[in-house]
């Protein structure tokens, strides 16, 4: 008998997460069923959207439900196999995260080629983040040469990606991140103008000055503020990715949306809202895009690891006050 | 010599536009030099979109200038002519309107064949408005069998051609307009669903009741509520074709965007703006198709018909006052 340590939801957070809603458990694990395989967790991923399915609500995810262990992306190896489909050693993924070991039916289990990646890039450049950066960018907003792109939260897990193959593809990039460090991290990503918005008073006027003709495509992790920027900031006929809403998660009352949405109209935008998983089909295109794009060396990425699966609702925690560099990890073991 | 009398912008509006904000003039008509002809509008068309142009800014249309004659769409006679490809008798459009003669280089007129439609069909059903439904509707929104639509201002030039293009496509149509007389139309031309927005304190629950199962196509001439109820009742990959906005044309100062536009990641909205002259090439092809409805009676439409050149700013007036039904136009001769 194995035992394993797991984060439940003890209380729906209301507004910013705390750590006291969170709460650790231990747990035996028995043997695995015939049909399943005994998985440890090498790295879970925390990510913006699960903020989303801690309110009790109806969504494109059902809820987490109080009292259980949470659910997310997760990279793990194979300790114990009871199918022959997967053997010890093998190199899983699965939304089995929130947890040190686990038994899963194989079926639920993704095997991974390494591809000579460290694991847990799975969870950042060549998994979930890194194919919405790819998905949002070239199908959503059909990003081309000549484009200037806006990126908001250009340093996080999405951004980063977003930002080089806007690149890749011959555009001027634009991204925004809170701090100077961030600042720092867009310019060695080759990002053509970084804006540290928290040093700006006013986004449509930073944005005015490094793209005075405007923005052709918009990929949004951000919302709020940014939004209603980059409307204004828009040429005739942009694109928006809308990926996420980071600074409105936690509200604890609706926000008014854009004041400009008037603008969709005479700029002719096209506001477009989607999620990775249904795009599921593209995912062999973009594993040999990308492979191809790190091993030429043309995307690099960042990682803040935080260890040990007691520190992941910190880490959680951590993605609303802007306190990661690229993708947020725990490492498990 | 002819006379001719015009409506001036005499002052840009402050809100709502008034009566004083415009002024009546006389002027001669010469007789057209060569390469003109000479027209005398037989009516010309008030619209929502020219209130944009009253603001001196920046827009995808030049600003009104303070002291000139307004222009607009207009379809006038050909009482002389100095260019051979025009004769007298020729039924003209033009974007010569709010004056009752002018002379214009035949390049700017277009001849109509009138299809056996009365000439002012030309500036409702026939014309822009109708066009701007079938682009909207067919090509931006992307309507098709089985949609449930919701169309706002349904009983407006442009919307009452939505509601009954979508129709003709096997869609489900609510429509909203402000009143009974409105409402009574509606259900004349085979809106499913009307509802009189004044009546309702919840638009949301309103669109709730009579389509539980949600909207996939939202059509707006509105903006602000309707645009939010919209959000609220959009099935997962609605698509909402953005025409108009006119409850914020005469708005002071900006008014808060939906609050709920969170909901276009979630739900993978699309919303799209949309100018029909952007799509002049499917001219053709809706004119073919609005002969043959027109000709089957399957489209149908009303008119609010003011009379004389002196009563062009109270008929643009009546726009945003919601008192007309239909297209609403000016006789002039």
């Amino acid at each position: 008998m194995t035992q394993s340590r797991e984060i439940r939801l003890k209380a729906r957070p209301v507004g910013m997460p705390q750590a006291g809603d969170f709460e650790l458990a231990t747990v035996d694990v028995a043997a695995p069923a015939a049909g399943q395989a005994q998985v440890r967790n090498l790295y879970m991923s925390v990510d913006p959207y699960m903020r989303g399915r801690m309110y009790d609500r109806e969504s494109y995810v059902p809820p987490f439900q109080i009292g259980a262990a949470l659910e997310g992306g997760a990279i793990g190896e194979v300790v114990v196999s009871a199918d022959p489909a997967l053997k010890p050693g093998d190199l899983v993924q699965s939304m089995f995260g929130w947890r040190e070991v686990f038994n899963a039916p194989a079926a639920a289990l993704q095997k991974i080629d390494p591809m000579g990646l460290p694991p847990q890039a799975f969870l950042g450049v060549a998994g979930m983040p890194g194919m919405t950066a790819y998905v949002g960018l070239l199908k959503i907003a059909g990003c081309k040469a000549g484009d200037t792109v806006f990126v908001s939260a250009a340093a996080g897990a999405v951004g980063q990606i977003v930002c080089q193959i806007a690149k890749i593809k011959g555009a001027t990039v634009i991204g925004t991140a809170g701090g100077a460090d961030k600042v720092a991290f867009l310019k060695e990503i080759g990002v053509d103008h970084a804006i540290d918005y928290r040093a700006e008073k006013d986004l449509t006027a930073a944005l005015a000055r490094v793209a005075p003709k405007g923005i052709d495509v918009y990929f949004d992790n951000v919302g709020g503020s940014h939004l209603e920027a980059a409307i204004n900031a828009a040429r005739p006929f942009a694109r928006f990715a809308i990926c996420g809403m980071i600074s409105q998660y936690n509200d604890m009352a609706a926000s008014p949306g854009p004041s400009n949405i008037i603008n969709v109209v005479g700029k002719r935008l096209r506001i477009e809202g989607f999620i990775v998983s249904d795009h599921f089909g593209d995912l062999p295109a973009f594993l040999t895009d990308m492979a191809g794009w790190i091993k030429d060396g043309r995307i690099v990425w960042r990682e803040t690891i935080d260890e040990g699966v007691a520190s992941a609702p910190g880490a959680f925690i951590k993605l609303f006050k802007g306190e990661n560099t690229g993708k947020m990890l725990v490492k498990l073991s």
